[in-house]
């Protein structure tokens, strides 16, 4: 295997086709989309609204999922990619539905969530970063709540929320440890009331949760106003929109919400488009991506993050019974490694040389 | 009066040009930019290069102050964005230099930053709120030195920096009276090191301040090392170059140095681009920007932020020194309602009538 | 049972004996001990030292105990005097030792604990405020501790005690919820290191456990010395005479440590000395007090703190241990109410008229 | 000056009295006090009470102060006991009325405050350690007061109180550079509400100040009651006596008010009895041991904390305007070292010859 480039030389060897012609490939016309650079395309608000309110899917819908997870991944991300281009490869007409990836295990020791090998989606540096500042806008319509919520029980408490009761927190896009567990409000009777806070990653916040379970811009502000972010004195729960803040939340998304259109390193139009985590949300790219590409193309591959137990039966329970989506097939990725690490073969005797996967298809769902 | 639209009004109803077409009028070829969208471009890596390197600057620089200021402000913007469009008109080739809005004041009361009634930079929504994300991006940069700060002392702290003696802080784009004083690194071991910390708005970060004064990406990556975020307990000064911290704010910072191009109602070529604290740090746009405008265009009109004691003292003493900038004409905005104010008449009997701005030039300094 | 005082009244009306007198009928001679007010002495330190150091009880220890016990409690200390004063009315030379009562649960609604009815301990009102301020030391001991460790760390911190790791808290003699989680060392550098602490009330004190299981002075300072504050940086346990602060510790405490001499209703000699929480420590008054009776007396009554399961059980396996003691006898105060409660009945359902208790006593242990 | 004894040996080589004979000597009757060991009594409540009410002062009063203070002290402790020693040895019946002295710089470095040489005020261990309990008595008022204030926030606030407007803080009696700045009422919803406090050492606190400023026990419960805690959210004030806790402050203060009766080196009767700081608050012993003497005496000396300007300033404009007293002479202690000092000598030039007073009597006044 010593002459297989590594992933970032594959990545940046890549000829990338400007994104206008990935758009035309998809099927979007001229006045659908818009570019952000040369490679990455936001699709327009009234082509959202147009293939949000269609009826029917006129695609089939692939789940990628895996097996119980090892701490390198099964490779996920990696046959979906591959499938996609693969179906594309055969004349299929073929879209790929994403999440974006966090910044904050980036910084950290994970490394960028877009595939490997040949089977990447670009352009990786920039979907790694900043990307169209979905993630910015997500974690600031979090803490804009957040900041409400401290404001309002400074401007004297209307609504009598209990600070000690609050359970809506801060968000930041990166591992901040020293950040999870604060006191907040000191310095006195003009910085609101003294409180515990914390501060969550990003992906992890309810806002991401609810934009990828929007299915337009109004569902958001619906789902948004409704978030729990406390209790009164009395017990009663608080939401967002007693604070009237949902609206301008909403406002703070109404970009962040189109999906955005990249391509794979075989030029599949793929849709990388909001990331919650598996473990404590849904984990599964936004709806309003996986419909849009649903009325695209023939063949939408998406993917559930975690291992099947979690990340699938939070697709099929959640992602699926909001949106009405019904796969049409299940592709389990299993690796020879996963079958030894989680049958109890020691971490030492593992070896380097099985990580084969085993993708497994369930059909006729 | 009672007849002119609002300035919301006058934005809406703008037609506004492709930002391909503005650029090609500031004399940009097809290669020299990106699109974000259909009315924002960012000016492409070699681009910025080759204008940062030109010898000499080919145009004349303008730069708009004004009289101490009232809390309604005087109108520096309106009559930077009125003396761009009027030299633009009469067929001189003329560009515009201004500050990014922040969203803070933006949530607050004082509305957005680009102009007002005809004299507005479009698109208006856009610049006031996430516009290309250059503004998370620096929030970010000085987060993860903030973090990076917290992790070295949590790993043992091999510098030896002192808790109590870090003056560095983190930010946040929003007014946020709660995040003012804080405690963090509370929950036990995991957490890092309990410390008094603060956020302050994104504009008053030291990161935008250097992001203003560097002349390309590494002159940027060399300034943010150099800053001093503690001291040791031998009252030794600690620097982010000391974090090895700097190369990757730097990429964090990539894209955001590239300048915004927009335009204004009158399709004059703008660089809306960085934007410090008069207050605080220098309050000029960002000198790529400006050192970029002046290699395109005769005229430059640039703005340096509250009134001239404040923001044009540290045009002159800060930016030009660091720049080289000469303008060529400084002039100032006076308003009789500020020299009312200012000279002591009650704020019942200012009267509304009086905003007429007196604009003096002072020529050949 | 309307006839019968309270138990207030029962203590307001007894006429009590001078203090002296009480000392004489126990056995102390004129320079045994000193008088603090009228009714209480404190036993010389020279007297003290001797009855540590004789060889042998001379009397039989008598040691009461409850069943399970309910809010209300079983009358463990009613029984215990009552037993002692049984004892001293037919003849027998009989002390008492009884635990001091905490001043928190006392300003909160368990009142005082000095038995009830006529078999009292008086006088009740200064044994149940700062009596000769045993506790008082006690605090000022275990805080002064905590100041050394927090000056250490402050000037330099040479033992590398890790700030996260403090394992020692503060106390306070009173039920003070919000000084149970607190952050201290705030306010910039002078004020030692920010970090997450507590008050835990003064009975729970591992002084308290030390003082009370202390065989005189010299023991009690090494008892103090090795009690672990928290660890190093290097995990290494921190003790207070790594601090050198274990003789000022001891120095407060030098007169706390003498047996305090009271007298029952029926003027029954009774030393009431050391209160550690059953809960956590041991929950028996001093064995110096308990030594010392069993010098002067025939019979001595003592009683361990709650249920038999935890106060008996550490009775048997702390404080024998530590002392020599064996119990003669074992008193179990049962109540026909707890076997009730115990056994399932509805509290609506207890009735108020089966308090009796039934004592059963397990001899020759 | 080599062969003189220090301070510490003349103390522990003195021959006291027992305090009966020294309360005889005074002239107090049998029943008038209660003894607290050998060599401190106690005054009973109906003879405090007798004095208190007894019309007019019967003997003289003698102030001692001093000129602007050098960091060693210029003696005047050691002066008044002198003084009164002096007047005793001559025959005259005197009293000194003298202030306790603080733990908290006892444990520092300011060591104890009983005079010193051969003029020194015995038992000296036990004046400057726990003494009769009275500072502990006062801290524990001091601290029930602010546990009732944040326990009334807890049980719903009926008072409406700001939290961030609650002055009162707690007190500690020791030097404790860590609680200064704390955040209390952490750890959630049962443990009060999160805000920022303080601790003060004792002898700052309110309650010491109304504790030498009362008349009689009454006298102290209305200024206990009196004492502003804080404002509500509509910036009224609070009192304790809102908070119905200046019952119980007083009645944990019920025997700390009776005076305390020692004697010097010579065997003059002294009153040691409170001590409020006087940068802050008086700087004088209780009112009640005052007017006390003054009816058993005919020359009482006493003594005003730091320097004329400060202490005796307050002597006169507050102590006496509140217990009518006139001081017939007032002492100014200076010495050369001060006169040196305040001059403007430079430390290293001081010498350490010129200790000498000067005491200057102010008569007639």
């Amino acid at each position: 295997m010593a002459n297989v480039p590594s992933d970032i030389e594959i990545a940046q060897n890549a000829e990338l086709k400007p994104i206008a012609e990935i758009a035309q490939r998809a099927g979007f016309a001229d006045g659908d989309f818009e570019c952000y650079g040369r490679h990455i395309a936001k699709i327009n608000r009234e082509k959202c609204l147009e293939l949000s309110n269609a009826k029917g899917a006129k695609g089939k819908l692939i789940l990628v999922t895996a097996m119980s997870p090892t701490p390198a991944g099964e490779g996920k991300t990696t046959t979906s990619v591959g499938l996609a281009d693969a179906l594309a490869s055969i004349g299929e007409k073929t879209m790929l539905c994403l999440r974006e990836p966090s910044l904050g295990p980036c910084f950290g020791m994970k490394g960028g969530a877009a595939g490997g090998g040949y089977s990447q989606v670009l352009p990786m540096e920039e979907i790694n970063l900043h990307f169209t500042g979905d993630f910015h806008a997500i974690g600031l319509a979090n803490n804009l709540l957040a900041a409400a919520i401290d404001n309002h029980i400074h401007q004297g408490n209307a609504l009598g929320i209990n600070p000690r009761r609050i359970t809506w927190t801060r968000v930041v896009d990166m591992n901040d440890r020293a950040l999870r567990d604060i006191v907040i409000g000191l310095g006195g009777v003009n910085n609101s009331v003294p409180r515990e806070d914390h501060f969550q990653i990003t992906v992890a916040s309810e806002v991401m949760a609810c934009f990828c379970l929007a299915t337009d811009l109004a569902d958001l502000k619906r789902r948004l106003g409704n978030i729990v972010v406390g209790y009164t004195y009395g017990r009663k729960e608080v939401c967002a929109k007693d604070l009237k803040v949902h609206g301008a939340m909403t406002a703070l998304l109404k970009d962040a919400i189109r999906p955005n259109l990249v391509q794979t390193i075989e030029h599949t139009p793929t849709f990388v488009h909001g990331g919650p985590f598996a473990n404590i949300a849904h984990g599964a790219n936004s709806i309003i991506a996986t419909r849009a590409a649903l009325q695209m193309a023939d063949y939408v591959v998406t993917e559930a993050g975690f291992g099947a137990d979690l990340g699938a039966e939070k697709f099929v329970n959640i992602v699926c019974r909001k949106s009405g989506f019904r796969p049409n097939i299940i592709v389990i990725v299993a690796t020879i490694r996963s079958l030894k690490m989680n049958g109890g073969v020691a971490k030492a005797d593992l070896g380097t040389e099985n990580f084969e996967a085993l993708s497994i298809g369930l059909a006729n769902l």
